[in-house]
């Protein structure tokens, strides 16, 4: 009999790991099962097919499935649920079109994903809320929009998709408003940065920040009523939208790991060994149901993130095809683009969370352009860099602008990478001409005024 | 009396010594020399001058001179131009408005910069043949364009400066023809690259790559006749033109350097130690006019770029004024806007250099996208990538495209700075977002290829 991997989950991490193992290994037999009607979808590009940008969701499918059939020779099975995993007897049990099966595998890849959190709020399951999470509720999204045509839409959450969510809508002509329970948007990439999405999306978003929905009430068809208060029930208001959107952030899809007896780390992602095993043999996880490293602590922590998912997936598979493969550590990075604002942030901004790693943190916030101040057209960039006083490495940084900030920040990504500390990243020889930068980048002036603090001089 | 520091060259390198040497001690008597009548000005902003995209001249001058002399107490002496250096007196020889003066010094500076090559043409000093070097030249072509609006140029150079005025004189309706003696225009950035160039900028401009230009006639007032042919004097073609421009490069201006009998390296520029002290006790050199270690081969070159004049001018100011600071390594970094391309470099990429400098070298070149390939908007981007077989250590990368290559190159900029491997640079957790970048990012991409190619794979 051949070796039989089998992975659960056909998306980003699911389908990296097959491909990746019959690359490496033509004789794997290859199943991968997934409960959904769709396999390698790009997920964070829903908003843009809502918003119009993208005119078909099958242009969201990265890889057909007669692809991954026929040319790579993977066994994949849509609308395979699996609900089983027995770990001492190396089988799976899922409900499949045709009634319940078994299979045995030898290996076994946990790529599950991660859901939308789901809040306790009384009538939540009104018509007019969704969710947005795959293909399937991005469906139901745009019919309601076809059918109805609604004219508002409240966002609960001020994250990457109720932000992403919010230009759609707007764009679509709806008057958007946004609740967010902590008292700022993008709350990790930290109070300067935040506070510049927040004076801009007000241009266009009514803001409710540190509220919490309490209540839906549907008070006619098409029609809800919103119940918005602070958290100890103060400043109450009826807040009344055609449609409302929870966005409220995603956890790890662990309940057939945590079944099987598979350990989960403390953040209630499932916990792996540097080549994606689990504490059971055998059985790999990746993707967004696991943990990863984190590249400034060196820690497990649960960053879900596309690429991660495509790239350790990738690592599994190798590994799995034969040839042992280290997951990547992960830094964090990531960019949202704001209506015209580039947001984004890499490694850790948070003070409080630095210092519980053991770091001494310091932070500092600058303000600089896109491009050389005589250059026409020339936007503001803010940046804030956080680095350690001890050892002077950079934690983390965030920025923000209009222009030139999505690739930026891939600048503070590799000094993380390569651990350097805010005089080396000072030091980088960055590119520069008029119409793309300053003299000094924005980047080496954030890191010179912070290694100027570093060295006590401010 | 007090500590004297005299800067030859009041340009970036020179006035950011002065200022941080005043910064680093308010006693020292600081005193610049420059020949002209501006400095501190941004060099780089004069083709957008001409161009018409920056209104005022002034507009290039970073800081005025009254800042310098009122709020940091820098004798900044415009129109005087250094004759003479005598190290074993320490004195300095000046032609001044007044006449020549004799200054001592206690340490010396030379910021002298770079002047522009004057090639050995028959006819070059023909009324409507122009160079672009300084503010004064600007100026003079500013005024040829006002008064004779000519509707025809040839530029004489397919680098930065050549590509840069080509935009610039299309812009202004005229009609351009460049004419490089190399087979293509940016040599350095390597053959792939180069030919996305040249393809795309055949939109605009008339190309003459592998010819040189023999000589120039005035064949009318305001009329030329130049002779160009290959090397070989074959392919001859006399091309009628109202205006030439020669942006043929720069050569160090080490004149006064050489006659004091400071070491010059075999570039041809001034050789200093890692403070940038030269050979003779107490003078100094930096930024055009001097040499630069490599960050990829260790060895000393010739870079001449600007921010490496800010900087390092920076920190010989820093060393004089009593805080000894290291010169920072170069990577060579650039971008250039050439109409709407971006097209950028960093490192080494002539395979022929790399082996000279021990190296044995591959590269490798990809296709890839700015944006997700689902998402409207979405440009190509074709990336050279270049590391070491022995060491797998990255060497160099070029990369051309409309959107997203200037600050992307970046990327490689750190990597190069940090001295990692294919392998790393694969690793690297950098930005996706739909509108900005494709989950693998082309850098990624281009990382991931090279690795598989070093791994003996393809």
């Amino acid at each position: 009999m051949k070796e039989r991997f089998i992975v659960i989950g056909g998306d980003a991490a699911g389908m990296s790991a097959a491909s990746k193992a019959r690359r490496e290994n033509s004789k794997l037999e290859i199943i991968v099962l997934e409960k959904g009607g769709w396999a390698s979808y790009a997920a964070c590009g829903l908003p843009y097919y809502l918003k119009g940008n993208v005119k078909n969701i099958e242009d969201l499918i990265a890889i057909q499935p007669e692809i991954f059939r026929k040319e790579r020779n993977i066994d994949l099975r849509l609308n395979h649920e699996v609900t089983r995993i027995n770990p001492e007897k190396k089988i799976i049990v899922a409900q499949s079109p045709q009634g319940e099966i078994e299979l045995t595998y030898h290996k076994l890849l946990i790529s599950t994903g991660a859901k939308a959190v789901k809040p306790k709020i009384k009538g939540i399951d009104s018509h007019g809320v969704f969710f947005l999470r795959d293909i399937a509720s991005a469906i139901k999204i745009k019919e309601y929009l076809a059918e109805r045509a609604p004219k508002s839409v409240l966002i609960v959450g001020g994250g990457y998709i109720g932000l992403e969510m919010a230009e759609a809508f707007y764009s679509l002509g709806m008057s958007v408003q946004i609740v967010e329970l902590l008292p700022h948007l993008l709350n990790s990439f930290g109070l300067e940065i935040a506070e510049v999405v927040e004076k801009y999306i007000k241009n266009y978003v009514r803001l409710h920040l540190g509220r919490r929905v309490n209540k839906i009430r549907e008070i006619d068809t098409g029609k809800l009523s919103v119940y918005v208060s602070t958290e100890q029930d103060k400043q109450q208001e009826d807040i009344d939208t055609e449609m409302l959107l929870l966005a409220t952030g995603i956890v790890p899809e662990v309940i057939l790991a945590r079944e099987a007896g598979i350990k989960l780390g403390p953040s209630g992602a499932i916990v792996t060994d540097e080549f994606g095993e689990t504490n059971m043999p055998d059985i790999y996880a990746v993707g967004d149901c696991a943990e990863v490293t984190s590249i400034v602590t060196n820690q497990n922590t649960y960053i879900p993130l596309a690429l991660t998912a495509n790239r350790n997936g990738r690592a599994v598979g190798s590994t799995i095809g034969g040839k042992k493969t280290h997951l990547s550590p992960v830094a964090g990075t990531a960019v949202v683009k704001v209506f015209q604002l580039e947001v984004a942030t890499t490694g850790l901004m948070d003070i409080e969370v630095a210092q519980k790693y053991g770091f001494n943190p310091i932070k500092n916030t600058i303000d600089s352009r896109s491009r050389a101040g005589y250059f026409p057209g020339s936007k503001p960039i803010k940046i804030s860099l956080m680095a350690d006083r001890n050892t002077k490495k950079l934690l983390g940084c965030s920025m923000v602008g209009e222009e030139g900030v999505a690739k930026r920040i891939d600048i503070v990504a590799t000094a993380l990478y390569s651990k350097l500390t805010a005089e080396q990243l000072e030091n980088l020889d960055l590119a520069y001409a008029p119409p793309f930068s300053p003299v000094w980048d924005p980047v080496l002036t954030a890191a010179k005024v912070l290694n100027g603090k570093l060295e006590g001089k401010h």
